[in-house]
């Protein structure tokens, strides 16, 4: 089959055999697939990874032969395969599992391919309504969720977002749902035009007031943009990191515990809840697909979705 | 009056005059009063303070204009003097007052001294049955009670202490209340000589497992401190940092975010429920005291609180 493969570069390779679904896994015939930063990471060397890229996705199942009655369900996956035996599994938190696998990330064959394996469990059955196009957002909008999983957030709490890209985008629109006071720091125009009309104000960065807000949420990456979030709060807020960082980044900590800060770390989220959202059309993520490639040109997605202008290039696999 | 002061180096002076109580303060005839780390660290131009040293103490009232009946109040104070009309204030935060002056450490005379003056709001009467020197801890008592107020605390919990000086200590005993399987990090034979019996288990340093723990309060103040008290955290774990560090620390934020990890910086805490607690005598803090000096010979009592093997030097102040 044909899949986008990483080594030391991204390529095309037509040549790679069918995923074989293991014992309680599905074969899934990906429809569309989506470019996250976390790809482009993985292009950058951030973490060690051969295979298959991709892992926000839409699909088909086609095979999956301990329950053959999915066969035919259109739907999404949850990336973290667990090995259901660990102490982290054991203890009820299976995407921390200590042996996990996870799609298009590690040790595991991604979404960027004709077809895919994952687990029956992880596969989450797509409500008629979301369109394909809707529905590949629902690995990147789970994770945005997962913010308000772990910080109460009030309508009168004053939430800043520091980054407007394509996570950041989500995390927009999830925070918008909460009716609190909303300012983005979105350097660019096209980040700050589709955010119009979503209930968030948009700032630049040199407007951010020191000490104004009970939740800032970390989506930029940067170091500055972490030194940004943390002078934005206020004592006793929190800072909820959602992307990752290179290497190392100096903190001063002193400042954390004379301020009494709290910092949560977040990654990924409800599935339920997000295809919920998507198929009431309160979050609606299409307007930001900026780019659409055909599986044969998956090398030139990834190329577009590194451009400063495009928020989402998706992957036609089908 | 005499008190330690604090300019480049702490000395005794005799000629200070005897402080004024402003409106709403008290004048306090102070009679014992503790060497805290933060006071070394103001030694060390942790941060910049030229005044009289010291914030925990335990005195009594002999002067309050505007509240006459309390005079003669045997008290201990909190010792953030907040102006109750900053947006912080305003916000409930008083401890974190933008305009706050803080005994001892900043704009404000602080304990190492015949006298000194608070608000009234800031003192709280010692219950009869608890001795002076059980009182004047009720400061660092209060601060480790903190961490419960922020972090909720359950009897299945593995809670991990790193550090064991003269904080660390009140720390273990506050932590071993909860009733949860407790740790404790202490480098020093006579650090673990003053945990014995009050349910905590002392561990060196390479026999803290990884990923083990459900809690970590690092309480070192050593950036190695931090880096053990990170590895030694579970997934979606919580760190609360209890002690200030120098300079910035270096601080992988992507594990923080893979891991789901929690921080907490946390400073000041309450009151009554430390003096509750000495009253109860369900924390014992006397058998810490290393050393008495008088007032006359306090920068003795604070050459001994650098001492490695001196836990809590007390300076006698009446």
């Amino acid at each position: 089959m044909k899949a986008i493969w990483l080594d030391d570069q991204p390529r095309l390779r037509s040549d790679l055999p069918m995923p074989a679904p293991a014992a309680g896994e599905a074969l899934v015939k990906v429809r569309l697939a989506g470019v996250c930063s976390t790809d482009l990471a993985l292009l950058d060397g951030y973490y060690p990874f051969t295979g298959v890229l991709g892992h926000e996705f839409v699909g088909e199942i086609t095979g999956a032969p301990t329950a053959p009655e999915r066969v035919g369900e259109r739907v999404v996956g949850s990336i973290n395969i667990s090995c259901g035996h660990c102490r982290e599994c054991l203890a009820c938190r299976p995407n921390h599992c200590l042996n996990r696998e996870v799609l298009g990330i590690k040790h595991h064959d991604g979404a960027f391919a004709e077809y895919l394996c994952l687990p029956l469990d992880n596969l989450h059955r797509v409500p008629d309504g979301v369109p394909d196009p809707a529905a590949v957002f629902a690995e990147p909008l789970a994770a945005a969720l997962e913010i308000p999983e772990l910080v109460p957030i009030k309508p009168s709490d004053r939430v800043l977002l520091v980054g407007a890209g394509r996570l950041g985008q989500l995390i927009a629109r999830v925070l918008a749902l909460t009716g609190a006071e909303l300012d983005v720091v979105a350097r660019h125009a096209h980040q700050r035009q589709r955010l119009q009309g979503i209930g968030a104000r948009c700032i630049e960065e040199q407007e951010v007031a020191d000490g104004h807000y009970d939740l800032v949420v970390e989506a930029s990456g940067a170091p500055g943009g972490f030194a940004l979030a943390r002078q934005a709060l206020r004592p006793r807020g929190t800072l909820c990191l959602k992307s990752t960082y290179r290497g190392e980044v100096p903190v001063a900590l002193s400042t954390l515990v004379v301020d009494e800060i709290r910092i949560i770390g977040s990654r990924c989220g409800p599935f339920p809840a997000a295809l919920r959202l998507l198929e009431q059309q309160r979050v609606d993520p299409t307007p930001l697909v900026d780019c659409v490639e055909p599986l044969a040109n998956g090398v030139v997605a990834l190329r577009r979705a590194a451009e400063q202008s495009v928020l989402k290039a998706l992957i036609d696999c089908s």
